[in-house]
């Protein structure tokens, strides 16, 4: 087993915008940084290219690459062979639970993120959900975030070694799209190395009508800036 | 998404005597039975082969192998380098947590069960997790079952759409290995197709002194019976 410093984390990088800024945070937080992605049979793999450089440029202390088979399960626009929607208005994006949630994603994601929290012997876990923008995914709310926090500390072996307990850091959790851009800014995050769409074409340009660029594109207009991400002319 | 019966449930399987016999008392509650088997990077792959003929013989509506990349994390003697002790006696075997322990192991297990459940619309999950002969494995207690229970419902769609909850049935959490027994072989269980075993040899016989064999064997012990499965000469 691999030992690390006490103020280690695992951090889940999806190579999107709000797990880069939750990188980011847990840098600034002093936290010595192991950066967790997930090939997980999504359609569009430039999303993992992009946690490459997000993870390169803020730097951390190692990154993994975990081959997880989810389209075995299948069930989701994110990794079956169904349309996403596009052009939805905000009535439309809060109503109910998405064809792109895909089920238990958060779940197994944390899951994952907590056996090798449990490897390299450190107790922080930090993932970017939101439950604002994403109300309609189950697991991005903080009560689901709270009960894998207390599920994690009576499943492992080190949250009953009676040291301090697993945290499961999820610091964007109630910010805005806008506060959330605004907090990496401040952390010098470079969003152009970022990929947030759910349809891109082949060479990575976003497509700016899905639900996830249409948030991304408001959160950047709340602050008067420009998406420096590339999107499809 | 595949429609199924409302009495379906996902079942772990792992090839082993416990899930064997937790396969066939969901088939004796009436479940449609979706059998669930991870390659994980265990060191031994019979196991996978004997979850197919279990499943054979105890009849499934489907049986589905998922690709689980655990190596990329490490950390146990099962999917490491790291030896697998041998003729330990009951109180080395109680006491503390051994290295056969492979790191959240279970919540990662029972994460993929509920994704999968929710592909198929189904509420009920069966695992064969025991928390008498695994005492020192804090993923095999009931009140992680429960916790992994109520994060389930909160993170799920199905979890939050009102109808009836998810539940994580263990019907083997207090049972002793010989009580398992008794009730697989009431339910016609062929355990000659089952694997224990944590350290079998190439032809998928037992090597009767780890603490998985000796456990077993005592079981059949406890029942007057020999085992049918077999063992290195």
């Amino acid at each position: 087993m691999t030992s690390v410093q006490d103020r280690s984390a695992v951090v889940l990088l999806s190579g999107g915008l709000d797990s880069a800024t939750v990188l980011a945070i847990a840098v600034a937080e002093g936290f010595q940084c192991h950066a967790l992605s997930f090939r997980y049979g999504q359609r569009h793999l430039e999303e993992l290219e992009a946690a490459k450089q997000v993870a390169k440029q803020l730097g951390t202390a190692g990154h993994r690459m975990v081959d997880l088979d989810m389209r075995a399960i299948g069930g989701s626009a994110l990794t079956d062979d169904i349309d996403v929607p596009k052009d939805r208005d905000d009535v439309e994006m809060t109503t109910g639970i998405p064809v792109t949630y895909v089920p238990a994603r958060n779940t197994i994601f944390l899951s994952y993120a907590l056996g090798y929290a449990e490897v390299i012997e450190c107790r922080d876990i930090f993932i970017g959900v939101n439950a604002v923008d994403y109300s309609g995914y189950p697991d991005c709310r903080p009560e689901f975030i709270q009960s894998f926090e207390t599920t994690a500390n009576l499943g492992t072996k080190m949250g009953v070694d009676g040291k301090s307990a697993i945290r499961i850091h999820a610091p964007l959790v109630n910010l805005t799209k806008a506060e959330i851009i605004r907090r990496g800014i401040e952390l010098s995050v470079d969003y152009s190395l970022t990929r947030t769409c759910y349809d891109p074409d082949e060479k990575g340009s976003a497509c700016g009508r899905c639900d996830a660029c249409l948030l991304r594109l408001k959160g950047f207009e709340d602050n008067e800036m420009a998406d420096p991400a590339p999107y499809q002319a």
